[in-house]
């Protein structure tokens, strides 16, 4: 698949400046090596591609950000949501490149989730948040443990 | 479909007296209105049947628990997962019914699936608790904020 091709009939134009231009997109033919790449620069371990195209396969919701300079095109952020199409949506792997947080991306690419999830009608919006994290999912509407409902988790042992 | 016919396929028999059965299955072909009385029971709001449908349509796994008592099929227990069938599970709407709880049919229930998930290679299995089934879930090996991570939510205003 031409992604140029996916990308401009789903964009959305979020930034544009003289040199280079900011591409949001709903496109689940990522590249999943572009993927890994991104991940490496925010920290994340490395995961097996096969399993990572099957998590892609399996989202509700991929959202990408795309830098564009000079007919370049890279990935720099990154989100996506497991849902049951109809009440709840759990949002994973949200990234942005380093050279691009701080900068208000992470806020528009979550806003851009959450209505899309509204869109369809999905009300419960969930996630995992690291203490680093909770301050910018807080501004974003998000709670901690609301009603005292408690995130828990399951490991292998 | 015929749900006895499922049932033979896939039953696991967990308890077995003089006049009753007790079958957990993996069977998405659920009764919706069934799964209402069950809701109904143990004090849940009401969802739109439509929805819920949806919800079981696009759930990784759907395992239910049955009495089968002198010809008559009741569902008695009730969970789901969605995935994004590799790394990430989140358990929603577990649900036993109120003659049937106290009695570790829960954990059994429970068990089936972490194991179901760990079959499939699912390492991250989640869920939301409210503070009274803390501990049910903290017996099972799910663990609260685990590296201080939160669960969030985001309803709409």
């Amino acid at each position: 698949m031409d992604c140029r091709e996916v990308l401009t009939t789903v964009v959305v134009n979020i930034a544009s400046k003289e040199d280079y231009q900011l591409f949001l997109s709903f496109n689940p033919a990522i590249n999943i090596h572009e993927l890994e790449q991104l991940y490496d620069l925010v920290g994340w371990v490395r995961r097996p591609p096969r399993k990572v195209q099957l998590a892609i396969n399996n989202s509700f919701l991929i959202l990408t950000l795309y830098l564009e300079k000079q007919g370049y095109r890279e990935l720099v952020g990154f989100a996506r949501a497991i849902s049951d199409h109809a009440f709840n949506a759990t949002i994973w792997d949200m990234a942005i490149h380093p050279d691009f947080q701080h900068q208000g991306l992470g806020s528009i690419l979550m806003r851009k989730i959450i209505q899309e999830l509204r869109y369809v009608e999905i009300d419960s919006i969930t996630l995992f948040a690291d203490s680093q994290s909770i301050r910018f999912y807080s501004k974003l509407g998000f709670i901690v443990d609301p009603l005292n409902i408690k995130g828990m988790f399951w490991y292998p042992q």
